[in-house]
């Protein structure tokens, strides 16, 4: 089963807009064990959507269209697919009234122009699943179908789950349940990860079933997928399970967490299994952990909050560290200290470097203090790339240094 | 002159990367007068890449092939191009030996599969400017051109600003020279913004230049693009400055800044200039307004510093602010009041409000801070979105209340 994506509008061949949809949607698709073999971007233009789309049908069963379903003049999906399936288009009277319901429970009264998102090509069907004013869009010809999503990504993620994916797996006659987990790693390079589970990818290559992947997440860390096939979900359930454990013992500790865990929230449910409180001086990083921590933390009850205290004398008279000892291991020690016991908190985490001089470069150290009622540690690592980088590598070190500790 | 951009990369489909390469070059190619109709995503298949360079070809005057350059078996780019052109490659030995020579300037060795990146169809030509090891590629096919960069963002942002787009506009015979200027506003709303345009859009369209264009960019407001086209870049100056002082007549102080300037370059650049300091309590905003200011500032010249405070007692403790206000306007003017005090600034901002107590939902209001040595005032606003939005809103909402006050 292949399945295309075309995407549809003149902001997306631009670049006002980075066609994220697609990618998504490719995601999805493989896996659910469908192939995407071709993905396009096209402008709102009548005769170039409708060409895509014939070009798009010759070479695969299915086709997601996403974009161009809104109620203006520029937004021409539905009439290009009416044109590919030889139709008119027919106005759904339903689709009409929960538009207008839409604009009714915001207090506003619908424009006309929103009644054309009313239009569906004959022999198409709305997907019931519809959140906006724009519906999407199942329209078989033959053997084949064209499915059509809004540009809006939540409205375009729920339909694909909710009526596309189910009806291509079942086109498909995709029996098998496919399943994946991430486990997200920090702290190999890629080629050393490689290196550590090569034997073992060769081995799956062999049977196929499961597999692995490398995902690269930037300054999150590596992610490696485990996928596997199986009849049911205790089948796939089991084998992912089994690879899993195989994983964890090649790469131990590198791992942090799974799927949708992040850094902070794996070490903020550590801390609140624990009882224990946090606080943070973000010299280095500016406030970075602060952002990610109070995200998930509204009400402080783990991250009872943080200082960034820029500028020297702030430092001084806030916290009562010495000014003059900036962007060394002392100031860490002292500031993870400092913020401790200003905050009342359990553990006490700071960051500080040669960067914070303004001086700093590429070979600037940077400082990682992580105090505790008992105990204060520096870690000392030299981080890659321009400020922001060290910035944002200073808050994954320090998150990284905190979990191994606990 | 029509160019397409085609990404190379099973990871592009696989959603595992977001295609934002061809993003950037349609957009390069818009400013440049170039329109790129089709833009394209395809696996590291041989044939599959060789069809889709054929039609590109069989569209448009000009490819853009981005990515498939590198060393491994999968990088065959080089190979469907030859295929395309009908050609053999031909090893290059000066590209080989600056290869070799990135490699030792590491202080590593160059693995041998890397020598396939030194092969070049026949009649083709290597782009000069090569970052890393992958050297761009400049294939001319009859009147038409294949272009080849590599996936790596700065790598092919280089090879496109030196090499492909004067190759580009030279072919196109465009000797106009073509500048835009982005002004960036926050307040309106699109349809607003439009409203207040439509008059003069109406009368540009008529005339063909400068050109007037909307871009949404999200949480930061709308920008307003002008582009201009004039024979030499006196003339098209002009154009820009004139449209600029009418749009900027239509759109008064909404306009915060132009191109590259952010609102809190802006908001650091006015208090720098007048010698003030500034500091922040962020409840609400837990950090955001922190990490925005301290990439800018990183000696804490302007921004001196801030608390994120998030549990009560730390905030009476630290700012002795009365812990049972949280949420409220006395709480945002006793916030501002006190991170002034204690961090000797000149200024002190607060965010707080009913999403603090961890119920607000849609309706919550949040309330911004702005203390000085002579007043302080509160400003009121309801904010949409949940949670990570209405942060995001209230840091925005509070530098531009700052801003105008200014």
């Amino acid at each position: 089963m292949r399945c295309e994506v075309v995407a549809i509008g003149t902001e997306l061949l631009l670049g006002q807009i980075i066609d994220t949809n697609s990618s998504w949607i490719g995601e999805k698709l493989a896996l659910n064990g469908i192939d995407s073999l071709h993905q396009t971007k096209v402008g709102d233009n009548h005769e170039r959507i409708v060409d895509s789309l014939r070009l798009a049908l010759s070479r695969s069963e299915a086709v997601i269209c996403c974009g161009g379903l809104g109620p203006t003049q520029d937004d021409i999906t539905r009439a290009a697919i009416a044109e590919v399936m030889g139709v008119e288009l027919e106005f759904h009277a339903d689709i009409a009234a929960h538009i207008r319901h839409i604009f009714e429970s915001r207090g506003r009264a619908m424009p006309e122009n929103n009644l054309a998102q009313a239009e569906v090509p004959i022999g198409g069907r709305p997907i019931p699943d519809q959140p906006g004013t724009a519906p999407g869009l199942i329209c078989p010809l033959g053997e084949k179908v064209i499915y059509a999503v809004p540009g809006v990504p939540y409205e375009m993620h729920q339909m694909m789950e909710t009526a596309i994916l189910p009806d291509l797996i079942e086109r498909a006659g995709l029996k098998a349940v496919i399943k994946s987990r991430v486990l997200r790693t920090w702290g190999h390079s890629e080629s050393r990860l490689a290196e550590l589970l090569a034997d073992r990818i060769d081995e799956l290559d062999a049977r196929g079933n499961p597999t692995l992947a490398f995902l690269a997440s930037g300054i999150e860390g590596l992610k490696v997928r485990i996928t596997a096939k199986g009849d049911d979900e205790a089948e796939v359930g089991r084998l992912i399970e089994a690879e899993e454990a195989l994983v964890r013992e090649l790469l131990g500790e590198t791992i942090f967490g799974t799927d949708e865990q992040t850094m902070e929230s794996v070490v903020l449910d550590t801390l609140r299994e624990r009882g224990l409180t946090l606080a943070i001086a973000e010299i280095t990083s500016g406030g970075i952990a602060s952002v990610r921590f109070s995200a998930l933390d509204p009400k402080g009850e783990v991250f009872r909050g943080s200082i960034v205290p820029v500028a020297g004398q702030s430092r001084a008279d806030i916290l009562g560290v010495s000014a003059d000892t900036l962007g060394t291991p002392v100031a860490a020690k002292e500031l993870a200290q400092a913020v401790r016991r200003v905050f009342d908190a359990d553990i006490g985490l700071a960051t500080t470097g040669q960067h914070d001089l303004g001086e700093g470069g590429a070979a600037g150290q940077t400082f990682l203090g992580i105090a505790d009622a008992d105990d204060v540690v520096v870690e000392r690592v030299r981080l890659p790339g321009d400020r922001e980088r060290v910035r944002q590598f200073s808050v994954i070190s320090l998150l990284n240094a905190l979990r191994l500790r606990l």
